[in-house]
């Protein structure tokens, strides 16, 4: 059986393992004081050049999008995304069981736009009963996007500028960050990211971390007290040093780039496989994401070779599957791949 | 440098390191849906002798806690506990964050008594304000308590009676739960707390495991959708295989068990090094933990070679700390210790 | 200065007044335990031919949307409303602010349709990330809509009908439903909304009482320990007896029913004026609510004397406003009204 | 039947429900932003002498501090309190519903005291731990307290420059403040409480309001869009007027005082005829309530023509019963109370 239904179904990148095997009987202070951690810390402050940047790491995505939402924002205040962010609908509403509303717009390929968001906050403090409405008090957004897709150097900095026009902080969910900074058409690099948003986080679990997500503050600007309220979500580990050990790796040789840029050449392999057997994309995705538009009565026969994600009901006789290389994707897997499509 | 300060300053036991290793190209589902999740879950029902038994994985103990109460309670209920109770001093507030309050009760080693539970709970349904004041919606215990206290099967069984004829579920944190099995004197074993109690936690993280706690509920009893409010708190792991593929270890063998036993043995000898130099204990602990009154001046020298968790001051000279023996402790530890006490 | 711009700012209706000033000195049971609250209650089930309902009463419509969302949802669940629902746009984010979702539905000047829910759920249903996201747990409308507009007895019984095949309760929001009773052209009655609801609010506030909202659960549906969990939100009333003397009085002599007729009769006269004058209608109000379309250019004079509500710019040169006749309006403010337009 | 069980079981005083009569067909801005209470807000302002102070009307006490506590506490943060607070007991949980600890200190008659505060602040502090847990976010006192006890201005300084010491505000539950202000010996007024307390409310309900508690935030520092998080809370009235026009009252002519004193002359006539019939206090208390030991015997034939509070069980054979004055209690029932006791 052939995987490519996402970027998370085999454990952890190798180089991590063996860096969480070497380090396994070394005594270290608990919940993420311990060497490692500091050092994945500077390394990835070094790769934003970001010198006053505060790193801090945790587990899963979700996990992240709550914490830093829920920290960042005041308690009369929602956050602004897109209706397809992850946020607004795939995470069981747990930026709502915090107590904030998400504020969505309309989207494109998962992307929202300066113009919209313009729009929505210009509204906002139009409105005569503003004081009876949910604050606007972040823009979060996703990079990649849920759909692969890619914000410009552009489309960021009028996204930063406005945020900073009105005081609100950008965040980027970077869950697949490093397939977004291993595309070859992107002008968005770590250290303009950082320098554009207010948060980010570079994600570990989809780039090969068996756990983790690394939170960037890059402005010095992380909530007092942001290890205790991270505790009080139930989301400080005993052992942080697994978050450590993992992102010193992905930070030492470049190596988390170099994993993206892999996966990136592998899904290229894979668009033009799909291209040269006829079939059609949903949209043309940058990075490692790839929706496919599949006949109905051939996606059975493929689906006894390949596990795919099904992604959306294209018409009555074709369906819209995602298929996605990742750091664990193998040439062989490709190879194998061109002979079943 | 000695290392006895707490029992997860180590990576991870070394034959779950390898599981881990081992599994660690196979494709499998995200959520927890792999088939070693599924095989740990069995596993534990079996040492439980539970067939009906639920069994959920996650990462680490405050969120195990703030998701077990949060969901298990109604809305109006607040949860009993030991004033020392993890979640009561150590949690950040973490069960309040959700919504409930903690109702404490003096202790003893950290254990609460049937007695004093029912006086609670007598002393609220004879009060005319009920209506005005948190129902009393659990009991929490932790076995071993913070304390390495031990509960007896006489005492669960009175504390699981009055929970029972009070309708309301009896839960046990059993973040150090394996040496509490392991330990010479008790008369509880895996069965008997399934039986006796409303949902149980074999810790993981401090007997050995990278990350991971498996609640138990025993009696077919996990709250409606407990998937979907793992995922609201933000604790639903995308590679939930990390969780089954350690407890899918810990439960061959009887390494759980084995884990435990090995620690108490070293403790016991631990415990007798210390007697022979002429320390003295703060209270006798039949656990991992043990907790030694130390002259000051002797402490300064002391934390020169050896690192350990000061645990309270005793007097104006004398200092209580905490040494624990672990799944990592060797017997090498353990001859260093008796050099340099 | 003629008032039009909403139906509450007047005090409270002169027999609302005068039941208040009757009783001021008697001594009451505090917290709704008193003989006028239980006769109100009384009262309501009467006119609900609703002899199993519980009622209970709240101060405030924020409030008492707040109390009753959050009490009758899981914590997994939303609430589906229309995208222009009060709780959706005008109540601060307090339903997120209890943990809980607003699913937004397009809307037809505030309705929703069962076709369209039916739409949500069964997607919701078909989606196979169904566990990671919020589930749809009640569906709230208002009845009069924010724009005026009123169900017929057909589309509620649909959407009742609906409700109770997935078995989740449908809430019907009447802050202003007096003015939806007395409709002329209305099918509905209390206890129709009574039997096709499962918790609604007959309206105070804005029908002439000082502060208050009857609650009712017509099928013997109150969620437990409702009292504690209303005084757990701050919304439980020491002078309870302030909600329970009023609304006797609206539910003697049909006084509730007959403040409606009567503002609806002014409103009546007030849209003839207005089409006697050539203004024309945003949408064609059949309640208390009037939407009127009015040239900028004239507006200004209008507003020396005569305060309207500001419903949102048409195009350039024309604004919609909105005029509302209540309990407190005489047939005087019409004869001044029509001179001054 | 003669009533002394508590102040709040007559409706309102005679000069408010006449303010409001006069009052009640003037067509007012809704929210709290009409005249009335604007001028109440003022007057308030004057009587503290805090020409900075910012008000706020709410309507019970519950929700006052519901709202005034989650508002001023950042997320991490509790309150510290005494074991016998209302907050801590019977609000049914309402400060912990928003997220916060209650953090309790034994008390004497419902007193706590600087040193105690202290010693609670410096083993926070002190506690290697702090990270995990609570921070002490707040004092809550209340004045009188529970127990009608009053503070001493020496005690409430020492508590103020503690707090100021460690820049947390010092909260004054003033529900029966105007008993307190009104005692003899009492060396308390309203200019002394709002420069040593960053925030307190004055007690309307219990002192003659229909509804309505005065938030008082002394120095200019209500929090951000304190109004908006309000109408989160359910908390703001669309009829706020109802709160201006009766403060309004409470601070014309001293009213608010007088109403204190004449309660407190009629306590102390009462407390004159229980020691001249023999009765037993259980302890002094210098403002409107009154706390008696009872022999059981005696207190049946007692509840037979007096409603009186049960406060306790004093022995086997003795009640510890309340009797309150108030505002509407009048020389008459006292005369009453002297021929049944």
């Amino acid at each position: 059986m052939l995987h490519f239904e996402n970027d998370y179904n085999e454990g952890v990148h190798p180089k991590l393992l063996e860096a969480l095997t070497k380090t396994n009987t070394e005594n270290l202070a608990g919940y993420g004081l311990d060497a490692y951690t500091e050092r994945a810390s500077q390394k990835i402050k070094t790769a934003c050049q970001a010198p006053d940047a505060q790193v801090f790491f945790l587990t899963g995505g979700t996990q992240t999008n709550q914490v830093v939402i829920d920290t960042m924002l005041a308690p009369y205040e929602g956050v602004i995304a897109a209706q397809t962010g992850h946020i607004s609908v795939h995470e069981a509403g747990a930026i709502e069981y915090t107590g904030h509303k998400v504020l969505t717009l309309p989207h494109e390929n998962g992307k929202i736009f300066a113009k919209d968001v313009k729009q929505t906050l210009e509204d906002f403090y139009a409105d005569g009963n503003q004081e009876h409405m949910v604050y606007p008090g972040m823009v979060y957004i996703s990079h990649p996007t849920e759909y692969g897709a890619l914000y410009s150097k552009a489309e960021l900095t009028e996204l930063a500028q406005l945020c900073r026009s009105y005081k609100i902080p950008l965040f980027l969910d970077g869950a697949r960050l490093g397939y977004g900074l291993a595309a070859e058409a992107t002008d968005l690099d770590l250290p303009t990211i950082a320098q554009l948003t207010d948060v980010f986080y570079i994600g570990g679990t989809k780039m090969g971390a068996l756990i983790g997500e690394a939170v960037v503050f890059p402005h010095a600007n992380m909530p007092k007290r942001f290890n205790t309220m991270v505790k009080q979500h139930g989301a400080l580990l005993a052992k942080g040093r697994i978050l450590g050990i993992q992102f010193d790796q992905f930070f030492s040789d470049n190596l988390y780039l170099e994993i993206g840029k892999e996966a990136l050449r592998l899904a290229a392999q894979l668009k033009n496989i799909l291209q040269d057997k006829g079939y059609q994309f949903f949209y043309q995705s940058p990075t490692n994401q790839q929706f496919v538009i599949v006949e109905n009565n051939r996606l059975e026969a493929l689906g006894k070779k390949l596990v795919y994600s099904f992604w959306g009901k294209y018409d009555d006789n074709q369906t819209v599957i995602r298929l996605a290389t990742s750091w664990s994707t193998t040439r062989e897997d490709i190879d194998q791949l061109k002979e079943i499509l």
